[in-house]
């Protein structure tokens, strides 16, 4: 009996009371939360498997920490602040000390980080394979939501758009080089910061967002189907402002490909009205997180359920505003299980 | 694109309005919910790996049963009542229609059948997973919890016990017989019946309770281990009133190892004071779900945590209280995925 039992308490369960809102920790057949009355609940689960999501000589710390980030990064999206997880894990033997403690360790740190204690789960054996759940608290009428972009919208994206996929190009050896822009990229890709801070500044300010998991054009594209309106982005702006630096470096062909549709890098893409420009620069200096305006939302067809438009819903335009040619072989395709399984 | 959006809204989005208290349904980052006021909100996540809690030829209708029954057993396990799951799905390739909407079938029928809508989840390429998350709430006061057993309190347990394990024991060929018994076995191993209506029936008049999904032995001892007691249980009792009735035909080895350590019968095991006997009687006629009393609890070492001793806290007497002698070769130990992992 004692190895799993052990094994969780030993790693899983820092020393400490709970947060005041978690009723009944983890132990039991479910967790108990308070939380607080009237509050919408959000609620989201990803799950990362090895080979596909990380390699299996991923440093356990890092791969810890990005399972929790990819999820905070749901509930930014919405402007839920955080309130408890949960993690599925499947392991194909018996871990290590070593390896457990880290593992334990970088989702733990972001946990608490965030006010967000993990409560509950399950091991079992099988391939590695994590699966989190995050609950969070967001009052409803000042939810983000995919399907309230409008027409007269501006569109923002916070932080640099492609690092993360240079970062996976460096693991993959597609690109070579060393110094603090190849530094930062894997960092990026490995260590994912959730913009929880700045989706909590914008409540009220915005109306639609996502977070940027599977590119730019796949998540915003997501965005204008659901919401029956199409996005033309001003490809200047995006170059200049919204690219990550390290891009820069790259031929404009790879930096295009990377920003558009380069997953990963869990920045948020979202819409205003111009009014809020001013509440929104300063939300983002609140939150010190940089933000940059990159087009605009105009009327489109109807919302589309399944989104399966996504793609030709987001324009590139000049600063005149025809439509700007990307450089040969850029694709604006995003990111699809199936297509790749079936591949 | 298209493939997984497709796929999803095709068998995983039932037509018609969401409960009042989904504010936002799939699709978006995270879904919303609107709890009712003051109530405390129950979570809980279950994994099934293929290989470990199911074979490769299951029938995908009942996998997805399952894959949603173990998880409401949970809350069941806590009196609360379901609100809402996701579901992130590892799917080894593009599956098939027929498959997939068998998996969809049996899984949005139990959905539908607790007003549990799915909310959200993932897809991803990977070995055939299937983790679910459930939330639930309940008034705190009422939750039951392992913690909550007293000396003093007898212990019950809900319908019939060691009975998936005949189950696993048919499709294993380690029994062979067919006919009604075989086949509520394989049923109960297969597509388990939450208990979802007792744990509501019984809440305010029980102490402690958890699901019998690692056998009764196992979990009983969890409580006791919570609980700081022991459980002193009446064998004549259990194997009259608790044994599945097709464990009779069985050597009494086997039935009696079956109904200890076998798992997966997702029964409830819970404690009450004497004084309660009627009302949990009237709870069971009400939610139409056969209960015994199988023995009490008394005082024991202080809780424990990490629960490693739960086993030995878990004792079976004869009518007169003496200790009652097992059958050779039948073992009290539960389930430890990490034993199983490393042997």
């Amino acid at each position: 009996m004692a190895g799993e039992f052990d094994w969780i308490a030993r790693h899983w369960c820092p020393a400490g009371p709970w947060p005041p809102h978690v009723v009944l920790g983890n132990g039991d057949d479910a967790a108990l939360l308070q939380p607080t009355p009237g509050m919408a609940l959000a609620v989201s689960s990803d799950m990362l498997v090895q080979g596909r999501h990380f390699l299996p000589d991923v440093d356990p710390e890092d791969l810890g920490h990005k399972a929790l980030a990819v999820n905070l990064s749901d509930l930014a999206a919405m402007g839920a602040r955080p309130l408890a997880c949960t993690l599925a894990l499947a392991l194909p033997g018996a871990p290590t000390e070593t390896w457990s403690a880290a593992l334990a360790r970088g989702f733990l740190a972001l946990a608490l980080a965030h006010g967000c204690p993990l409560v509950g789960g399950d091991t079992t054996a099988g391939p590695l394979t994590l699966s989190v759940t995050v609950l969070g608290e967001v009052p409803a009428p000042q939810a983000s939501a995919r399907h309230r972009a409008q027409p007269g919208d501006e569109v923002w994206v916070s932080g640099a758009l492609g690092l993360a996929r240079l970062g996976l190009a460096l693991l993959r050896g597609e690109q070579s080089f060393s110094g603090p822009d190849a530094d930062a990229a894997r960092e990026r890709l490995l260590r994912p910061t959730p913009r929880v801070a700045l989706g909590l500044a914008l409540r009220g300010f915005i109306h639609a967002a996502a977070d940027v998991s599977d590119g730019l054009v796949a998540d915003l594209g997501h965005i204008c189907a659901a919401s029956g309106v199409v996005a033309r982005l001003d490809a200047q702006a995006l170059w200049q402002c919204a690219l990550a630096s390290a891009l820069h470096r790259l031929p404009a062909s790879v930096a295009w490909h990377y920003a558009l549709a380069g997953g990963d890098d869990y920045e948020l893409v979202f819409t205003a009205l111009p009014a809020q420009r001013t509440a929104i620069e300063a939300a983002a200096a609140h939150a010190q997180t940089p933000v940059a305006r990159i087009g605009r939302i105009e009327p489109g067809p109807p919302a589309s359920h399944p989104l399966t438009d996504g793609t030709s819903r987001v324009q590139l335009c000049d600063a005149a505003g025809r439509p700007f040619d990307l450089p040969a072989g850029v694709s604006l395709a995003g990111f699809d299980h199936f297509a790749t399984m079936s591949a």
